[in-house]
């Protein structure tokens, strides 16, 4: 990209995953002035310290000091030490004290998410008193003026909310302690942002008092944050589902070799797992010698398993993440898992069945046996897939009650239990049903 | 549970899931007064639909007539023709006309979601004007007073919006027309709920007005509809991957048969699909029957296939989904997953080439040929894994362009493709490096 040439917001947001962080800065440099605010505004943490960290030392004060103290504070974060230091230094006074208190926090939890810029109001004040207040607040860096806490003189406790709607509809001469709602639903510091972004969503709140142990307020966490924070656990859950460590960064912000390496883990794993099927065969390997024929359904067989206890702990993960079963329910589920796996083998094992029957038909293909052979195929698919089906819907329980984040329970990671135990199903069937026969 | 038995709303919301419609209706009617009403409205629209069903028709329009308008259109959306044709009945005459409009919106689109009171003011007010008339608006049911839209007389079209803290930070006797900001950012009616979401996120808004083709503002959508849109969103992806339809209702709220037919299709299809490597592995049951060996690693060689696949088809889907990647990065995503394919698949040759040495060289498993068989499990694995994730990267790719949800490229999809491929590679590679030997 030539440096005269100029882009228009929108154009630069298009092009803007795929270019090279000098490129970006070129982009960013050509946007007018006005146009740029808005832009930086708009970028991600990690993308606001990637940009700052570009540019020449002397504009990063203007642009530093653009950003609300929460922001600011999850730009450091994105930082290396030496640049967080430096960064922290471009940043007036009042704001670097707010910025290294929110600092102390992890980035995941409501006090690393919330704002410390909220209106305060005394309890004593009037309904007049505290909209003229709040229109003087207007103008003042504070994150929202249409929710005001009421905290009282002495304790610094927070006492009630008064939305500015309730403000507005009150006569003017009653007292804030009169018309504040006192039971107010507050997180304390440490909760983590999942748990915070789910009471948001279940009371459709529009911002959530954060306080400490001793109930002094300490800042607000807004709805507009949690929509990225459930944007942002979805992704995890989805990439751990996926059977792999969830990525820090963007797809294609990921460094080739970083990306591997979340790969490379459960993978190796899941590998090492799947050796037991290696071990599992040995030891039918008379069995298959005997008679091949049984060989030829192995893959059919195990990966119906997998299929099916991937969709079944699919299910449960999603359903726990989002709060709608909890770990006592795992009786309920367990019965309901098991009618519905013996139900879906009982499908597939006809399927399996009418394939069985309908080759021989017309190719010959399985021998004199291949009714037996039919027989061993859908009976063990009945076995495989509602065995799959419970131990995909009971590993994320196991794995939660071993104090564990359920969504590990990928759908790889339970195809890799299943296909081991599948294999032994299929095999035991097949003793019973070929004996005397094919083997 | 007894009918004089009285709950607190938070152990009816614990126990909500596991409850009967009937046990429910009990729950709700055993709350205080007070209490009652933050329940109902914290519930679901179905949840919603369903205990008004419950309750004595003279209670009903009590219930419906708590609602705001685009809410009781949700709840008409979760009934039975009939019983919409009477909650309709039961709301005021306004409100009746407002949630008729909303019915005819898809539920998923901008118009299905959007609230039809918003606060509509004049270009020619003034700004003192403006707050004066918002403060009697906070007492009346719009969604929201903290942004109002400026609409012209003549053509009723969206001339630009103002939030309060604006006004509030504006001198008294300006006109709107100079203090309203006029790029604002709408969305048509019949936009997806998924795509208003993201513009949402992206510009953090707190509401977004939606016009129609002829630029008349219809309503606003809320960020606090948008967090529960992203989770719904985000469920319907998960369960895709998961490879099965998306349910319609939380799990517990599943009944069996609905929930089996959801998963009984996909995991039909991925059987018949699978059914493909009977034949593959038939065609090379020669080789399998001299060399029983090649059977035993056919389950360790297709797995990675299939988990290689699904990390690749998950990245790339959740990218995709949170506009990371679009169609055009197709080129780049493939040299990418290429290198990233070959890496992984080199760990894994490399860990199954040490298996099968310290096998042999521990239980003298593999016969005299070992060190051929092992070469052919690694290089197997090398080939099946780069053709895996190569293969899990570009079907969210394929299946977009075909104008489908690319979430359908579910981690089982892309294993089952892979197994056949799988079998394929294994097979060839078997035939080259043990010719003369083992076959």
């Amino acid at each position: 990209m030539a440096p005269d040439e100029t882009l228009t917001v929108d154009e630069l947001r298009e092009i803007w995953a795929a270019l090279t962080p000098d490129e970006r800065l070129v982009g960013f440099e050509s946007l007018h002035r006005g146009d740029a605010d808005d832009f930086f505004l708009g970028l991600s943490a990690e993308d606001q310290a990637q940009i700052l960290h570009e540019m020449p030392a002397t504009e990063r004060r203007l642009w530093i000091r653009l950003l609300a103290p929460d922001d600011a504070a999850d730009v450091l974060q994105e930082s290396s030490p030496v640049g967080r230091k430096e960064l922290l230094g471009l940043l007036d006074e009042h704001t670097r004290t707010e910025v290294a208190a929110l600092l102390a926090y992890a980035e995941d939890a409501a006090g690393g998410l919330m704002s410390p810029r909220f209106v305060r109001l005394r309890p004593e004040m009037t309904v007049d008193e505290a909209i003229r207040y709040l229109r003087r607040q207007a103008q003042e860096h504070v994150e929202t003026i249409y929710y005001a806490y009421v905290i009282d003189t002495v304790e610094q406790h927070l006492r009630g909310v008064v939305s500015f709607r309730d403000l507005f509809a009150s006569p003017s001469d009653r007292r804030l302690s009169e018309v504040m709602r006192e039971d107010v639903i507050t997180v304390p510091e440490d909760m983590d942002q999942e748990a915070v972004a789910k009471l948001i969503a279940r009371h459709d709140l529009n911002a959530i008092p954060v306080v400490d142990a001793e109930g002094r307020m300490k800042g607000i966490v807004t709805v507009d944050d949690i929509v990225d924070v459930v944007q942002q656990e979805a992704t995890e859950d989805i990439q751990k589902l996926g059977g792999m460590e969830a990525l820090d960064t963007p797809y294609l912000q990921t460094g080739l070799l970083a990306m591997v390496k979340k790969r490379a883990g459960w993978l190796s794993a899941l590998f090492i797992g799947e050796m037991l099927t290696a071990s599992a065969m040995s030891s039918y390997e008379e069995e298959i010698a005997r008679a091949v024929v049984l060989a030829l359904f192995v893959p059919l067989i195990i990966s119906s398993g997998g299929n099916s206890g991937s969709q079944a702990t699919t299910l449960i993960i999603r359903a726990m993440a989002l709060g709608e079963i909890a770990l006592r329910d795992w009786w309920r589920i367990v019965r309901r898992e098991l009618a519905a796996g013996f139900m879906l083998g009982s499908i597939l094992g006809t399927l399996g069945l009418v394939r069985i029957v309908a080759w021989q038909a017309l190719f010959h293909t399985y021998g004199p046996h291949y009714v037996r052979v039919a027989a061993t195929v859908a009976l063990s698919l009945v076995g495989v897939v509602t065995w799959g089906t419970i131990s995909g819907s009971m590993l994320p329980f196991v794995i939660r009650r071993l104090g564990f984040d359920p969504a590990s329970a990928s759908a790889p990671f339970v195809a890799t239990l299943v296909d081991v135990s599948g294999l032994v199903i299929y095999f035991n069937v097949a003793q019973v049903i070929l004996r005397g026969t094919l083997l």
